[in-house]
């Protein structure tokens, strides 16, 4: 009798250790809440920021830290990039340039082409407020990675026939040297054009300033096909191009670091 | 044998104790993988149709059925809503009404003021296709529950002395009177008008219809404060308004039901 008791309290304790081993690890495929509860704030927060519901944010949330950390680094940035390049690349497969070699793309820099997920891991991941010499002084050191999917979108698209424009708003004067050999060294190279900030541009706001460039482009007959930024800011304003795409940034708000927030005003 | 029963008795222990630990370090606030891998896709793909990389989709990828019940049901949908209606509150506070009666907002109805979820779950959370007889059948049921956390916005907006005015895309000839009920019959009174879809503008893109009634309005003299839909069709085109909110739907796309998709081509 004693030996029964034994075999069901080693059952019972078996079915109750298997329960919280699961609970614990959260091991059931596909069937799970796509988060734990304490993730659900921070999850909110990076939508309404990929969906542009929060602007100008000066910091991320301090409690955001470790589930921003394991979202730039632990596999589903680079997972949400693969699924953005991917369809881009459905869009871009249904056109066919023509040969006047005026079908364009402007892709932006910074997170875009290349990462500057280094230089953030020591912000905090956004945690600690935007620090322009700092941020300067990674750029100077010229570091900065490719990332590996918009490399390969880079390279379709200039096989492809596409001129392909990199337009950023990093400073010509003190960081356009540094950003050619970057660029170069991490495998962009036959771009048409790099078009950096020069004094007439600066302090305009990303969306004057890069409306302003691509209305240049479309004078000189440049199609626009394709916009791609990690910000809203290089995808709004005039002449945005045919479609545009939103690459993940829940680390920076360029609104902010702009000495000028543009208008999206319409009618007031 | 007893000896042998205590040894059981502390493995079992042991196990449990290690079960324990896991469970609580895997409960520290935070620091958890934002989701099993293979929930990795479908977030992918959700982070995309938020971010309008993804467009005029047909139906929902059939993997992400489970993840997107969960979603929607499991309260990540309804904690996305709650985090911009709080985004929206920090807005408005900062804006004082004038006494002229012309500050307005425009909301959307579909899965903004009233909820279709309990419709959308026979129809496997989208990965069914779009089907507009059953749609029609569902919304003359006149059953469309409020929107909580909407409702509460409504409920400010209207005692803060805005005008709220509920711009929808529904049939006025087949669909007005059960939708004034519904809204009715859901605590939506005292909006100042809700504008349903005439004989004119029938067979228009939601973008042009939209636009075509917002400018309409601003020649009335309203000033568009804020403009919330579900749809990126709502908040696109003209007089879009000073600050617009893009709630969460992952399960429909409306530039796909529209007949006529809208370029929002701006330059080719």
């Amino acid at each position: 009798m004693i030996k029964a008791m034994m075999k069901r309290t080693q059952e019972v304790l078996f079915f109750l250790i298997l329960a919280l081993f699961y609970k614990a690890t959260g091991m059931k495929p596909c069937s799970k809440p796509p988060q734990v509860d304490c993730d659900g704030f921070c999850l909110s927060w990076r939508l309404a920021v990929e969906a542009n519901n929060v602007r100008g944010w000066r910091t991320v949330p301090t409690q955001c830290l470790h589930y921003l950390e394991t979202y730039m680094i632990g596999g589903q940035y680079d997972r949400d990039i693969e699924f953005i390049v991917g369809e881009i690349m459905s869009y871009v497969n249904g056109i066919v340039p023509s040969d006047d070699g005026m079908d364009a793309w402007i892709l932006d820099v910074d997170d875009t082409c290349i990462s500057n997920v280094l230089y953030y891991k020591g912000k905090r991941y956004g945690c600690d407020p935007y620090d322009p010499s700092g941020f300067r002084a990674w750029a100077m050191s010229g570091k900065c990675p490719a990332i590996p999917a918009m490399l390969r979108l880079f390279s379709n698209l200039v096989n492809m026939g596409f001129k392909v424009i990199l337009l950023t708003g990093r400073d010509e004067e003190t960081l356009g040297q540094v950003t050619i050999e970057n660029l170069n060294n991490q495998g962009f190279v036959d771009y048409e054009r790099l078009i950096l900030r020069t004094e007439a541009y600066k302090g305009q706001g990303a969306v004057a300033y890069k409306s302003a460039i691509r209305k240049q482009l479309v004078e000189e007959g440049y199609r626009i096909w394709g916009n791609v930024g990690d910000q809203w800011s290089d995808l709004h304003g005039d002449y945005i191009g045919n479609r545009t795409f939103k690459l993940p940034n829940p680390i920076l708000a360029s609104d902010f670091t702009s000495k000028k927030v543009h208008a999206v005003n319409q009618n007031m």
